[in-house]
């Protein structure tokens, strides 16, 4: 038997799950991958995901790995795993990567979305996916006090109290606000985030874009570290996971 | 006390919902409109809809109408009635029309819309909105296929059997069938739509952009009124009733 080490890329709805990580008696979407890996293969592993996504929060693409002592074809488990999971979990791609990989290690950066429905009435179709903002929303405000954010900080305003977290530097490299319809796609893609840093980021530019803060905030919440300057952490119903990059070469030589 | 009619326009997600029409101990869209109405103005209207949606099936925008006696601004019916109903049914518009006006007699036709999801892997955020089909389909040939039933033809053969119906004619004014990414979207616009008639026609339409069956199943079926010549009748969760067309005038003279 060869030992392998297999990179999944993963898209799920996240409504019904208690979040990524595994926990007793809950259903999350590492406990449901790994009961259907268990099913296929008969051995319990590890599956490393690129990071935890809250109850509640989406993926469009997010990655994990784990190894397997396996003579299957890597891209033949993407098709056994679809067949156990519930319709909410998809796996989209499965391949054997470099014997080091590691989805959480070698990860380099992150892009989020948040989607925001800004319309007088809720779309019943999207209620599941978006943050329903009744009021209006200057989208050009919201632009340029998100420039305020771009680079690197400390964002330890930017996440949720109560939690130890020995470095809270972060580097933002790039946050596009698009406005699609009554749709507001606020995307941000940066080395990595804190706990809740992009639900405060959202909840904190529905207040500047409804003129209840100014953008001033910002500069004064990263000067200071005071998570009161800033708006509230949103619900995750409009967060999805949207890509996770990384630099290191797959087995095939290409860059993942 | 002024007697009013009431024009609702009403997106609904139908997923949980036994359809359109009222029944005794189900959740139905009217029954839940009916309802909401009783709680604002007490009194237990007869709300006539355009026409019934199946179990399942989706509205972007359907039509109904009430009389009420009431002094209430008609515009701050949508309003209340959203205070009171579920989030997957929503009042876009609430309006006074003509004494006259009835949803359905006064309907002159209708625009409903298919969703087929067609990749490999289905999609977890599309499959309460879309028919997942894993296999190719030939858009080309469905294109050249579909307008076959463009016009005025006899579609008995494409309806759900052991149902009494006096005329089976109806006009097909145009279908358009296009390709979103993976998505492909059936639209098609007639004067009225027999019972699972949309529904059979996608079924047939899959069947041909598969190469299971011959475009010629659609002539022969339509000469002969055998249903066993076409496709079998899809989900219903694919499904939207996108517009309905008026020719009246409302009482501020605009065209409906």
């Amino acid at each position: 038997m060869v030992k392998r080490n297999i990179k999944l890329t993963i898209s799920y709805d996240g409504t019904n799950y208690y979040g990524w990580q595994k926990q007793p008696n809950m259903k999350t979407i590492q406990g449901e991958i790994e009961k259907a890996i268990y099913k296929i293969f008969n051995c319990q592993v590890d599956l490393i995901g690129s990071g935890r996504t809250d109850a509640g929060v989406h993926a469009i693409e997010q990655t994990a790995n784990f190894q397997i002592n396996s003579e299957i074809n890597p891209d033949k488990i993407k098709v056994a795993l679809n067949s156990k999971l519930p319709q909410q979990i998809r796996i989209n791609e499965s391949k054997e990567v470099d014997e080091n990989f590691h989805s959480r290690y070698d990860a380099v950066g992150k892009t989020y979305i948040y989607q925001i429905y800004n319309n007088r009435v809720s779309n019943p179709f999207l209620n599941k996916y978006t943050l329903f903002v009744p009021f209006n929303l200057d989208i050009e405000k919201i632009k340029e006090a998100s420039n305020l954010l771009l680079g690197t900080h400390d964002f330890n305003a930017f996440r949720a109290e109560n939690l130890l977290v020995k470095n809270t530097v972060r580097t933002i490299h790039d946050i596009n606000i698009n406005k699609d319809g009554n749709l507001i796609l606020i995307e941000i893609t940066g080395d990595g985030f804190l706990y809740n840093m992009v639900r405060i980021i959202v909840g904190t530019m529905i207040k500047i874009g409804s003129n209840k803060k100014e953008k001033t905030c910002i500069e004064e919440a990263l000067n200071t570290g005071n998570r009161q300057l800033l708006g509230h952490t949103v619900k995750p119903n409009g967060l999805f996971l949207k890509k996770v990059y990384y630099k290191i070469l797959d087995t095939h030589g290409s860059m993942l």
